[in-house]
């Protein structure tokens, strides 16, 4: 068996390209370009390269990006008021939040109160409740990222056994959802599963990201399996994933590497999410 | 090893008598009347026992329930516009669609048009998203239903191995949020899955929705297993449900029966939803 190691750089190149061809035509029709703002919170360092990989496509692209920073102490009510008035202002289409974000402010409150045709993560209620029923329109960045790999490497889902290893608000349940959505068989562990094993070593797609390690070694995999890992973790040893690759390398059929996996497909995703937005925006859709 | 036979209408009274302790809170408080309407479209006979059996506890209760009716070849377009005026009406405190509904008319439309805090089915976007971001408001009837036979027999759910059998938009999937929501392993089975009795074999907890009458025999059960059955089909020996109880209740611990089971808590949390609304337009809560 010839493992594949799936080529994220590749992937996310094909969807800023269809990202950069919407964004002409829409130019071409609106003469307006696309202004995205992120908030940002504080200054915590663990996100600094994320935003400057997500700045750096935008301008890639043509998508002008601003930034609203608020220091760490400032209160909910003032965020909120900067996403209302970022709702109103038809000069903006698009919003991000970044994370993470301080204790003291609600991630929930922050995602109900931007407007779902500006909510570039799609994690307004709105957005995740129609991704529910079927109505896919903005779905989060990392699930999305994945069903593009899946898609990108012509990976059947419907009837799949299909494990995810994350039960969060921004990865699993929403994953879960869109998978469910494309039927497929579709289990979901964390922290307070029994048996992990047992799970995990069934999956035909294995999808984790548990933020430990190289913590699945061979006896979690099935034999001929598609593993996505999207962990990334700063080790002595340089940034890993949840997979350890020398011990599934002869095992399984196909994988993301970590770096260079999930990690700028979900950039890429980011931006193909502002493209939306910016469409919604100019078309005027609030669904 | 005692068979525990889940005591449907037992459980349907303890919730119908909350909600009736709430009502006399908030009408003492309002001094106004809870007054429901659900839309009826077509004449369906299928469920006009449940519309009876939910108007019967109404009455019961001292809530108001009005039905609108239409032919079948009524357009999406007057629902749509019936439904408006019933959200800008501030004497309904609550709206129903009834199902089936004819094929010409998009359930997902009818669902987002209706106003968040009418909602009484919980299947507006907006609540299905907070039910998946853990903000949950209103709760799908049937899915609740499960999670109040889960508390009033207080069986565990963290932790807990759960396979579902469904994944429609009204069952399998809100109810998969919600185990999440509680930290079970959750996996969801359905049509397409390749091997059924490997999940259900292993399941602590089995909750079925298939309408397929007996189905699930012995041999798809795990020794010791609590079995929530919510199919209902008619057969030329009765109402039953997708288990087949003669072959399997020697060797689980606790089952929903067919009648009697789901169907009254169902009902009930119907109810119960209705309180919700009406309270969440007495106080004018539109989250």
């Amino acid at each position: 068996m010839t493992l594949k190691i799936i080529d994220g750089k590749k992937i996310a190149g094909i969807i800023k390209k269809e990202a950069s061809k919407e964004l002409e035509n829409l130019y071409n029709q609106y003469k307006i370009k696309p202004n995205i703002t992120t908030i940002k919170i504080g200054n915590d360092s663990s996100s600094d390269l994320y935003l400057r990989l997500r700045d750096n496509a935008c301008k890639e692209i043509g998508i002008t990006s601003n930034h609203l920073e608020f220091p760490d102490d400032v209160t909910e009510k003032e965020i909120i008021n900067s996403i209302n008035k970022l709702n109103s202002d038809n000069k903006v289409h698009g919003i991000l939040i970044q994370f993470p974000i301080p204790n003291h402010i609600s991630a929930n409150k922050l995602f109900k109160s931007i407007q779902p045709n500006k909510d570039v993560e799609g994690f307004n209620p709105h957005n995740l409740g129609k991704t529910l029923i079927g109505d896919e329109s903005i779905i989060p960045c990392t699930p999305l990222a994945v069903l593009k790999i899946l898609e990108y490497e012509k990976e059947k889902i419907e009837g799949k056994d299909i494990v995810i290893i994350n039960h969060s608000n921004i990865v699993g349940k929403p994953l879960a959802i869109l998978l469910l959505n494309r039927n497929a068989t579709t289990s979901i562990c964390h922290v307070f599963t029994k048996n992990l094993k047992n799970y995990t070593s069934k999956a035909d797609i294995l999808i984790t990201a548990t933020g430990i390690p190289n913590m699945l070694t061979k006896d979690f995999v099935k034999k001929g399996s598609f593993i996505i890992d999207v962990g990334i973790s700063k080790t002595k040893n340089g940034i890993t994933g949840d997979v350890d690759f020398k011990s599934v390398k002869d095992k399984i059929n196909s994988i993301t590497p970590v770096p260079g996996g999930v990690g700028p497909i979900t950039v890429a995703c980011a931006i193909k999410n502002m493209l939306k937005t910016y469409r919604y925006c100019l078309e005027s859709n609030n669904f």
